[in-house]
């Protein structure tokens, strides 16, 4: 049976773990795909660099366009990450009819329509489980599984690195910076945290996502992005005192075709399933008007788990090539978008304000959410000895997003008000 | 666009869902599909029965061979139930090149292979996502999400009516009985529940996901089978207060190509995420060697859940037939099986015995655990108010059924263990 030759675009981390899987698995994938699957050409930035694997050296180059313009490669997997020099490659290769597998979020986050519609135009298929949430088959359940339904909600926890920051913080009682830099010395955060633990990757993620659930493409621009930064140790005593976790929550939502997607830290009620995932694990939360209530977890980063799904997308692309419809499984997006304002964007937040100690503050306060027609779900005022003022906690009912800042820009001005401490949105 | 003809063959619960998700979802599956599609005949037992959907009288038949047999009709919907009767007419309208959609496990657990077989002789697909679990898309996950991983270990909670039952157990102190006759009151439980209390349903879908996971075909009867009847307050108290919940769980394991499925009441670690799946939910928990632990989780029965799984896999039987590639789809089953013996299953166990409360005896029992090298992990000897002997609760290191069922029978006839209270099975 004559092989699929697979050029591999970078020997990273991921790229190592579809090797290895490609090598190990080779009697399962030769039944799964067809024919037997060989890696034949791998993109390395360095030959000369030491490997955890063995690689026959004849195999690796530096050069991008040996792979890209092989008329022998069938197939390309990029897992070398970066987003316009990839691109470029990318595009080249499906103008060459080559079918390609990426785990490249960053690329499918800014380019995937573009490159998508490349694909489609070319007879060729372009999969990317990888590139969300690791291990779980998350995007083949949005395309595949829930094809008949209509999708509500996603909330995903869908960045490691947060929600591990977030755990220990949770579980230990320790301050973000603590935990950031053990995460860092352990290599579960990168030496610049910054597109993590802003968010911005976890926003991307969701993008990909919310373009799959609500089928209409959702931009990076689209997502409002707030990191887990300015958490403290002692909001998430605050909210597991009152029965929540703190997690980077992705939350895409849909109703009436109007969608909105945000990405925050976010309490969560410890009922609801989400809450419970701990760790570098991720979780996708789906709820659809059919099926209602459905969540999947598994390892969200990692050498194999990610390669799992590339080369789980390998054989999906292999077959299709065989078959002959590489290219043609039609569209997945077809909605025009239309983006919630801030007034339709509706959920519970959790407020903690520090406010003077005396008569009528109370009053005044909670005035002042009437006045938005925010109405509330608990008040608590209570002394705080490490602060010269009372502390008040607010957790409202659902209440639009512009009417809570509208109440929040209101306590900014009113002297009362100390500092409005802080604000979080609250699921579950 | 010429619109796909579908056969319905059943209206009941999961019937009425196909239709309204059809008629309610219609634009949106156009796009998915690629043409209208109609439910054109109905399948009924009874035309003058009422309905709570509004039918064009016209669509209804009480004769299936008005279904089968008609040449206009593209695909079959099946969710009426049932076996032998059932798997005749799926296997003419496979002959007569109809492609299928069924959510009948008992049908797929007893006669999958023929029908498969069958179908990919006549270039049909028989597709079964609404067979197992309802709406969660476990049996894509297993075919297509990890078709580049080795599977080692599957548990599922894939029975609501016991889940809930052991649910209301656990959170109510209720007996078995008196849960039983509630859950038949709501409708959650069958007037006759033997299929899905003793386990049988469960088995049947552990019998379907084993062979996918396992990629060998694994039949009803290789499955061991235990039901929840015997299940007490009192052990499910024991089991709180050890740190572990019971659920009847499905558990199909594979090491070096050996397989072995069993469905039995087990305490499972109440830290392990299917410990926390309650009332009716399903959850899957899959292990890969590569994407390490996973899980799925959603509603496993019900009217619009299981219709989502049934619509979606009309869905892509459409998508497939438009490609010309139904039938096609490639080699799921391809290992030879090779079952494990009693000595080759290894879990730790609960033991809770009634013995003689008097000097000696704890000494000779542990002695019969050495004599079958049953190593033990914790045991603890108590009075207990409510019996004249002494209680042992034992949990035992991982051994091997063989070992743990030659302990047991020692103790039937060891005079000073009064009875043999529980055994079950341990995880997590």
């Amino acid at each position: 049976m004559k092989p699929v030759k697979v050029g591999l675009l970078g020997l990273g981390t991921v790229g190592t773990g579809v090797v290895r899987i490609v090598e190990g698995h080779q009697e399962d994938l030769q039944n799964q795909a067809g024919s037997p699957i060989h890696v034949e050409k791998i993109l390395v930035q360095n030959k000369a660099k030491a490997r955890s694997l063995t690689i026959d050296e004849s195999k690796l180059t530096e050069d991008p366009w040996d792979i890209i313009a092989d008329p022998e490669i069938d197939v390309i997997v990029e897992v070398m990450g970066g987003v316009e020099h990839t691109r470029t490659y990318l595009l080249e290769a499906i103008a060459r009819g080559k079918s390609i597998v990426t785990a490249n979020k960053d690329l499918m986050a800014l380019h995937g329509p573009e490159i998508l519609e490349a694909a489609k135009n070319n007879g060729c298929d372009v999969l990317y489980e990888a590139s969300v949430a690791g291990g779980i088959p998350i995007i083949r359940t949005l395309i595949e599984g829930f094809s008949s339904d209509r999708i509500i909600k996603i909330m995903g926890i869908v960045n490691g690195t947060t929600n591990y920051i977030l755990t220990k913080m949770s579980q230990e009682g320790a301050s973000y910076d603590d935990v950031l830099k053990e995460a860092q010395q352990l290599g579960y955060a990168e030496a610049d945290p910054t597109s993590d633990v802003e968010g911005l990757d976890a926003a991307r993620k969701m993008t990909i996502l919310s373009t799959l659930g609500f089928r209409t493409n959702v931009a990076l621009d689209d997502v409002s992005v707030q990191g887990i930064s300015s958490v403290s140790k002692e909001d998430i005593l605050y909210a597991k005192r009152l029965g929540y976790e703190v997690k980077l929550l992705g939350i895409a939502e849909c109703q009436d075709d109007q969608i909105s997607v945000s990405v925050q830290p976010t309490m969560v009620k410890q009922s609801h399933p989400i809450a419970s995932v701990n760790g570098v694990f991720n979780a996708v939360y789906v709820h659809g008007e059919a099926v209602g209530e459905t969540m999947f977890y598994g390892a969200g980063a990692g050498e194999l788990p990610t390669a799992t799904s590339v080369v789980s997308d390998l054989v999906a692309v292999i077959k299709n090539k065989k078959l002959g419809v590489a290219g043609r499984q039609g569209a997945m997006v077809y909605k025009e978008k239309k983006l919630k304002t801030d007034d339709q964007i509706s959920s519970k937040y959790f407020i903690l304000l520090h406010v003077d100690d005396r008569a009528g503050v109370l009053a005044r306060i909670t005035q002042v959410f009437a006045e938005y027609e925010v109405s509330l779900e608990s008040v608590l005022q209570q002394p705080n000895p490490n602060i010269p003022e009372a502390e008040i906690i607010i957790i409202t009912h659902d209440a639009s997003k512009a009417a809570v800042q509208q109440v929040l820009r209101s306590f900014e001005s009113l002297e009362t008000v100390r500092r409005i401490k802080s604000v979080y949105r609250v699921e579950g």
